[in-house]
């Protein structure tokens, strides 16, 4: 399928940011975007890439009322000799459609919407930002937009990419992150769609992490919901724990989300020959080796902020702390390997980076 | 706060159905929508009816992202005499601000909101259908329109109120229903959204029902998240079994959502003297209870369908049969006396109708 493109006229464009160590995330928007249109008698069409512009959606669009909406999130990077790389996309293309499967939501054509991609940040190049820890973020979404009223699969789609040149995730950076383990609210259950980048999971994540805001924790670490006794993920990233011996991450049970960071992890950790196990971590287990130093660094995962080093673990009253709160010598090692493969600095030895052009 | 009125102009005036008759549900929207804006200095200001037109969203706006959208519905019945009359119309602002502080939204002021209502029902009066069984159904939402990628609760948010004139939900009418017990998918779990009325919930809902739909059932009957074994919800309703000696009802423990018209009917049931036991329900003492005849009746409540009889229950490959598959004497002795409260043609005891004028 064609994509056509509209270019934005000059006096609409948009003014890039002056100063890229200033950035922060998600609130800069470049001057294009890619959309597509799906009707059931269609099936996706009109692939095209537009001058970004406001939605128009009837007040009774699906979406808004029911939650059909998905999205990925995923990152371009500009290598030292002007080269944009984008990082494992098809991942993400093959995860928004099990998403959509999940969501009653029609799959699209993962080598179309990269395409599309390639072109939209081709198009917007000038907007890559160059600056150590900036990167280009990519927002896939698909929303319900027919306007119905009554619970069902909406009929009609539209998927559209959006980009944001961004500055690190977190303000600490590179720092430790304080989590709060949260005993009472729940993200997801079993036969529930946490395994998907639903919309709705995240509407339902608010209101733990505002609860401890102010205490200064940057998120929060969910347990299982049946028990509440298992480590789950952690707000928007997945969570991993290291002693001597081995890395131990949570198994992709069906309740939390199944990262493409959180797996480019493991392939490097398999690489190095570090063992690592995917297994239940119970929070009795995880309080003890803390406790005993026997868990040495924690760190969390997530396209948003690559490697996310966890300083402190407050749970049932208690402050435990990681790596004496500094970040351990592994965190800084994976988050220097991938950077460096997604910025081409390093060996791309996964064929994980895939250039714009 | 004064409420700013803008009327469509007779040109873009939509055209009414001809056949109330053939009204479906939620496809026929009025003229006119209530409308109202929040942002963290002003609060939510300016309330205004305006002609319905499409809502301009940035791509970005949260609520299409993170899922921070809660909606409610309730009905206006015209009675006999020409009077338009809306049930317990309150109940529902109070419940949609609780969804609210579940979701870290912004409340309103119920006040205000029933006043735009009878506001904008006056105005499209005309559009209230008068025959048996149809009335105008309400639909009030809120979204996030902040633009911003990052999980965090939006900053600016919408509300407003859709109106549409509609017949039957179930296209069975007032014939009973087949529902599916679904015992791998989850509605909602312990400390999760199940009590709000969050589009989210919705999205998760809908795979369970798509596997099941070609089979005629109408609805999925969801079980607990924790052990798959105690009766929760039916897809848009709340339910109810009768046995000779009392009418049963699954307690609000968080995760299934307080119906107005559950909580009508509860009313109801205790001013006949009829008893009525809100408490965990098993599945093993269900089907035990069918099969042996002791569970009489069995009907879904809810504002879009009011009083649903249930005449099959599809569990574990069996169907079980209650009231021979007919509509019991106590769901039509409910459904009578609910639209006839609704509609005016009966005593009003409990304080439940409210004159649109």
């Amino acid at each position: 399928m064609e994509i056509r493109i509209t270019r934005a006229r000059d006096e609409v464009r948009r003014k890039k940011p002056a100063d890229e160590s200033r950035l922060g995330f998600g609130d800069v928007f470049t001057d294009h975007m890619f959309v597509m249109d799906h009707e059931p008698d269609r099936g996706w069409h009109d692939p095209r890439i537009e001058p970004l512009r406001d939605l128009s959606l009837n007040p009774a669009a699906m979406a808004l009322h029911y939650g059909q909406e998905i999205f990925e999130g995923l990152k371009a990077y500009a290598a030292r000799d002007g080269q944009v790389f984008l990082f494992r996309p098809a991942e993400n293309f093959r995860r928004l459609n099990r998403s959509a499967a999940r969501l009653c939501m029609p799959p699209i054509d993962g080598d179309l919407a990269l395409a599309g991609l390639k072109q939209l940040i081709h198009l917007d190049r000038d907007w890559v930002p160059k600056g150590a820890g900036t990167s280009l973020y990519i927002r896939p979404a698909m929303i319900a937009v027919e306007p119905h009223l009554g619970v069902r699969p909406a009929k009609k789609y539209l998927f559209f990419i959006i980009l944001c040149p961004v500055g690190a995730y977190y303000k600490e950076g590179l720092n430790p992150v304080s989590i709060f383990v949260e005993d009472t609210y729940v993200r997801a259950a079993p036969g529930g769609t946490g395994e998907a980048k639903a919309a709705g999971n995240y509407a339902a994540s608010l209101l733990a992490f505002e609860r401890i805001r102010a205490e200064g924790f940057a998120q929060v670490l969910w347990l299982d919901a049946t028990e509440h006794r298992y480590v789950e993920e952690v707000g928007s990233m997945n969570i991993f724990f290291a002693t001597a011996e081995e890395v131990l991450t949570p198994p992709l049970t069906g309740s939390i989300l199944p990262g493409i960071t959180r797996d480019s992890v493991i392939r490097i950790l398999e690489h190095w020959r570090i063992k690592i196990s995917e297994r239940p971590i119970a929070m009795d287990e995880l309080v003890a080796g803390i406790r005993a130093g026997a868990i040495r660094e924690a760190f969390g995962t997530g396209t948003a902020a690559v490697i996310s080093p966890i300083g402190r673990i407050r749970y049932k009253g208690e402050t435990l702390v990681v790596a004496d709160g500094r970040m351990g010598e592994l965190s800084k090692r994976l988050y220097q390997e991938i950077t460096g493969i997604q910025t081409g600095r390093r060996e791309d030895r996964f064929r994980w980076r895939e250039p714009v052009e």
